[in-house]
């Protein structure tokens, strides 16, 4: 298990939070995602290091931003 | 036909507006309902006069507010 912390933007409300999770779950090996809305951060345990690149697809799939 | 313009708060995103939107458009009679993000404002045409209670009540389901 491994887990990694990305900061997105643009989530405004719960439903924001929602598909943002929805999405990011969608990636084969993840097996959770925590939203903290407020500051923005995403918490995405997998059971393999995920790269960057699928979890920047995942987010702007949802209609967000992935900083950095 | 009639039409009655409210205002909703709490609606942040595109998502919110969808939410609203579907649960007004599910009151009996209710034909089109158009909401403007920026200031909150849902415009319900529908059969007949609406009570404001039952678009409250809407509204509320929601998870939002009818302002007066």
């Amino acid at each position: 298990m491994t887990q990694q912390t990305y900061t997105v933007t643009g989530m405004t409300c719960g439903h924001c939070v929602a598909s943002v999770t929805e999405e990011v779950g969608e990636i084969p090996g993840v097996t959770d995602v925590a939203v903290d809305l407020p500051t923005g951060k995403v918490t995405v345990t997998s059971e393999q290091e995920l790269t960057t690149d699928a979890v920047r697809a995942a987010v702007e799939e949802a209609g967000y931003q992935l900083t950095a």
